[in-house]
């Protein structure tokens, strides 16, 4: 998993470099539709939800999830005319999934894939694949193929006319780069490490556009420190599931250095704080460094893009937290490289 | 919360009483309209993945869940032409479900209330506003607001075409109560009172219809007991979180007593019992119940309307086990009834 991490840069590269030119073809395709519709499980969900926030908060399309059971379980049809349907899969083989995609194309959607597995069935079902250039993925947990995805989803949100800078996203790739130097120079790893290690749980929360990177860290904290890590987002932490934060049960905050959200971010550190719990931060700038006992260095992009590095200090953490525990956070228990939900 | 989950029945019968000749004017609304979109938090968001549901297995529209912080933090307006928009909120106060609904109608959708608050702003706000007849509700964790929402959800997806007996829906509120008493008769709460007792967490987990139910219980566990329940879908469960059910870490199973998710509902139980973990069951009838150590009995109702139901069981156990762990599951720490996002 560590090496895997490593191997972000230059995923990214390559990822960007074969994507962006691609962009006239999804622009065509998306003209036929008013509205985006992910499809997709584990990680690659959580990369959904970033491309949702994305395009609805920069490309002004209503962008939401799909429910694949209704596809796949109840086998019914729904007037999907004027959608632009968007399948996730690392693998590109998860059936459920093909099998969703190719159940929206049946009632009248378009069809994008986004998967790293070149000519997979996910990829040969869409009518445009978008192909990452993670490279083979080893350890269990998902980290390259991880930020590819996004950095697809970021590709397909300019594509449908995002008002965002195309160079911030090639930035990205060196931000990575930068930050898991920063992280693990910061000496802020171990101490949140120990902060971790022997807790009953710990809720992860952020917001908007973060809120995908927090169920994203939620997901590997459970997948390889079986953590009971619980992913929520800001405003719906503070609908109900709040009183499980105490002095045993920290909260893990995730934010970029700027956006519309840091400031609820910080003062929920606050809120958290003055409950008598402990608060550790995720990037979120000096605002959220201030507010919380410990945090960990975020990248230094727009809110827009600062997912694709922003997860890259959790992966650190949850890499050096399974260790801590003894676990080999490359092989956790119960779980193979390829999900299918029904065997 | 006691007493007030013995409301039910008479609360889901007025509900049905007042809503029911309210479906016409709900069609007259939803003619000019394709899909719908549901905007809510915290319990209301439960009883919304219910509708979605219902109406993407029964009446064959696409029903997906907002992301209010686009209206709210980032006030980005998006196309939302033949959109119905469904807001929830028991109150009918809560700030943000009020200004997401303002500005889905700004954004060209038609407008749904379905909130406790007859007269509240949110009821004002939308164009045909379902109010449910629940009563003054004390507790902070909902119940009998929960359920009648349910109900104004099912109503709902009998206006917009579901293919369903409304005579079934009928039934509903004596099931209730039969429900009330035979859960209390099993004998079997205790045991899974004492079961959940001391343990670091829980899965709670449900597929489809019964997916709203699972996501309910699992919040009322962390807000009434403090407990580390995690809402996880069947097939999410699959992808990642299954690392964290262990010999410590309990699963709760909810599945309605027929329909196409409960095969897959009592698999998963097998698959969790042989991994050397507990599971319990709520509903899923003599399948789920032989699958499990000990299980709650469900409703004897159709799948597409067992919610208004299911979670019953689920109630009378956080009730309990609150109690056991010595809170007063009627004024957890940390919340108020009327819920602020940003305050």
């Amino acid at each position: 998993m560590r090496a895997e991490i490593g191997e972000q840069p230059a995923a990214l590269r390559a990822t960007l470099d074969a994507l962006l030119p691609r962009m006239p073809e999804i622009g065509l395709l998306a003209q036929e539709t008013r509205q985006v519709l992910f499809i997709a499980r584990g990680s690659s969900d959580n990369a959904a939800v970033y491309g949702s926030y994305l395009i609805q908060t920069h490309a002004g399309r209503l962008a939401t999830l799909a429910s694949p059971s209704v596809a796949t379980t109840y086998k019914k049809r729904i007037d999907l005319s004027g959608v632009l349907a968007v399948a996730i899969s690392q693998s590109g083989k998860t059936e459920e999934i093909v099998e969703s995609l190719d159940w929206a194309a049946d009632c009248g959607a378009r069809t994008i894939a986004v998967t790293n597995g070149e000519g997979s069935p996910l990829a040969e079902a869409a009518q445009v694949a978008l192909v990452t250039k993670a490279g083979d993925e080893v350890a269990v947990p998902a980290t390259k193929t991880y930020t590819t995805q996004l950095a697809a989803l970021a590709v397909l949100g300019i594509a449908l006319g995002a008002d965002v800078d195309v160079a911030d996203l090639r930035r990205a790739p060196d931000e990575v780069e930068r930050l898991i130097a920063a992280t693990e120079d910061s000496g802020n790893l171990a101490p949140i490490v120990d902060g971790l290690s022997g807790v009953p749980g710990v809720v992860v929360s952020g917001r908007g556009i973060a809120y995908g990177t927090a169920l994203e860290l939620a997901l590997k904290l459970k997948e390889a420190c079986y953590l009971h890590a619980m992913g929520l987002s800001y405003a719906d932490l503070l609908h109900g599931p709040i009183a499980v934060v105490d002095d045993e049960t920290p909260a893990l905050l995730v934010a970029a250095d700027s956006g519309p959200t840091l400031a609820g971010t910080v003062a929920l550190a606050e809120r958290v704080v003055a409950a008598g719990a402990r608060a550790y931060g995720v990037g979120g700038g000096s605002a959220l460094s201030e507010a919380t006992s410990c945090a960990l260095p975020g990248p230094d992009l727009p809110e827009w893009v600062s997912p694709l590095a922003l997860i890259v200090p959790g992966q650190l953490l949850t890499e050096a937290l399974a260790r801590g525990l003894g676990i080999d956070p490359d092989v956790p228990r119960g779980l193979d490289k390829v999900t299918q939900t029904d065997q």
